[in-house]
């Protein structure tokens, strides 16, 4: 798939030091852009994705020819409104849609990484991603949003960067990823590992791809991006193509083909070791830890306008994981606003047509930018 | 593993006509029994074993020198107290501990079945342990418990035999099996698959053994056995043995090489076949379609006192399912208890030391026995 054409990139000279404690230089953060930055350069939201997004926010993915993963939630009169906005958003460094990871080649050997590549944090992601604000030349945003691991970059970058956002918008997400999120990435990876074609992480040279661990990964972890009434409701026991059951193992139940569909999709668009390196940064990510177990702490220093949103039906990052938030914002007199919106969509609420989560969004992003006008 | 003698068999000579339409006969179905039945035989107490249990429900398990799957309720002065009443469990049809299953041979060709095993389902497993009543004697149970999938036996065999059990005690169960549950049994199906050495479940002829998928299988769902609360509050972020994070894809959390460890000696004991047959058992039981819809139909027949219990903390088989079961009795005017155990230790509580589970369930058991006696 030649998409180098398709892929923006801002090469970063300056050494960035990695918490693992190696160093990187001189490596590709890939990025992508919509609508215009204003002559006061004081318009432009970044937008962090999630585990298996991109910089393709909206409209049609290049590389995918898909549906950008956000499309529901940004673009022209959309809630975050890119006849208003410039929105940015790139590819975190790990993953495998041009940002520096696991398929690039190591400079010091010319081989291709797989898992010699360095261990990365979310801290280092959006310390890797805090370089496109040089490059768009803007001193400060006037948004950062994101759901899911996006929201861990949110609440990531505003305590790296304090002043360099106007507001902040955590969508969906924690500040410290839980047993339970920890045990479904480390069987996704375990899923990847055990496929005999992994190789340890060298199947490029080997012109081989663990697609079927891969595969299985994307079915568990998206099993837990939906709710059990939200599956209920839309598969029950609804059978596939069939009156009746079959007595045998191909797909009965809709929900069955509907799981193979998305892990096999799912391959044709993700690096197994991305998979590998993404999980593993969600589940190191401690915002708390880094302020000796108070996470008041890693937002002392900044006057930005917080406002945090979570979901009725998401058990993977349920209110309360977001309501932790809030109450540390609270405790250091932090300007913060917080919504609960129901849906029984689950954890994909963030990136489905949830009218009220856009509105609250478009409500918030709009009225901060009034106010920051008058 | 010589297992032989350690297993007592009853070879079922009379053909059973299975659901998916073929017909098995002369097949052993392996049992284990505790306590004495005595003289009226009315003291004998049908125990059915979950996805993953076998007939060695307490004591020591002679083919896995581990404890007995349900040690904390069955036994001398236990709940369900050996010492009065004569338990009896069988491996279900399907199963790797004896009874008949993928692992046995095909008599038409001698070849070993593999997936080339009927297609089996809950009402095929109780009617094939149905038997054992004529082989004691027992005219009557005095009762029949079971958890999980155990509970599903427990309703299809009160549907299938009304007159055949004095109470009736299905635990942490459900009457239909839902569209989450559906997906994690076929990730599981899909790890198993994804192994290059399930080789179509031929495995065994070629001396292979798809340990990699089906400790993955076992993975996913051990997550679901426990909650959300009881992991954080078992292994929260707490770290293996390390006094840092090491940044790679080792076990670094405890939750981690908890799963690996759970995984691992899961295949020691379990056969990847079997554990795709008993998954696609449970998926297709759905006790309301046997009688087109209307649930309290299954229940119109029986005299039976009922006693259901869910836990608080069980997402897999939550206290509404259990409810839709004790609602439908109702609707029949049936004999029926319920109560809803306070636990965190979600679904596995019926496997665990929850006091008031198992006091509950003593109780109904020792008071309906004296009312029997009366």
């Amino acid at each position: 798939m030649n998409t180098e054409k398709k892929i923006k990139t801002l090469i970063v000279k300056k050494p960035l030091k990695l918490d693992c404690g190696k160093t990187i230089k001189d490596f590709p953060i890939a990025y992508e852009t919509y609508g215009s930055l204003n002559s006061k350069k004081d318009n432009a939201i970044l937008v962090f994705h999630a585990l298996t997004g991109d910089q393709f926010v909206t409209g049609v993915n290049p590389v995918t020819n898909k549906e950008g993963w956000w499309s529901y939630a940004v673009g022209p009169n959309k809630a975050i409104d890119t006849n208003k906005y410039f929105v940015i958003c790139s590819n975190v460094i790990g993953g495998c849609m041009g940002s520096y990871g696991p398929s690039h080649k190591d400079p010091n050997n010319e081989n291709i990484f797989g898992t010699n590549f360095p261990v990365i944090t979310i801290n280092d992601m959006v310390n890797a991603q805090y370089n496109l604000l040089n490059h768009f030349g803007i001193d400060k945003l006037f948004s950062i949003a994101g759901g899911s691991m996006g929201g861990m970059q949110v609440l990531q970058f505003i305590s790296n960067f304090p002043n360099k956002s106007k507001t902040v918008i955590p969508i969906a997400t924690t500040s410290s990823h839980s047993a339970q999120n920890i045990a479904f990435n480390e069987l996704g990876r375990q899923a990847i590992m055990a496929d005999g074609d992994w190789k340890d992480g060298n199947y490029t040279s080997n012109n081989n791809n663990p697609g079927k661990g891969l595969a299985v990964a994307r079915m568990a972890a998206h099993i837990t991006y939906l709710s059990k009434k939200g599956l209920q409701e839309k598969f029950g026991r609804k059978l596939q193509e069939r009156e009746d059951l079959k007595f045998g193992f191909d797909a009965d139940f809709q929900i069955e083909s509907y799981l193979r569909y998305q892990g096999s999709v799912f391959v044709d668009r993700f690096d197994a070791n991305s998979y590998l390196y993404i999980t593993r940064a969600m589940d190191y990510f401690d915002l708390s830890k880094q302020f000796k177990g108070n996470l008041s702490d890693a937002f002392i220093n900044t006057k930005a306008k917080f406002f945090i949103i979570s979901f009725t039906s998401d058990w993977l990052y349920p209110t309360q994981e977001n309501k932790d938030i809030v109450i540390a914002l609270n405790s250091v007199g932090a300007d913060v606003g917080f919504v609960e919106i129901e849906s029984d969509k689950g954890h994909d609420s963030f990136l489905l047509d949830v009218p009220d989560f856009l509105n609250a969004l478009k409500n918030f992003l709009d009225k901060s930018y009034s106010e920051n006008k008058e």
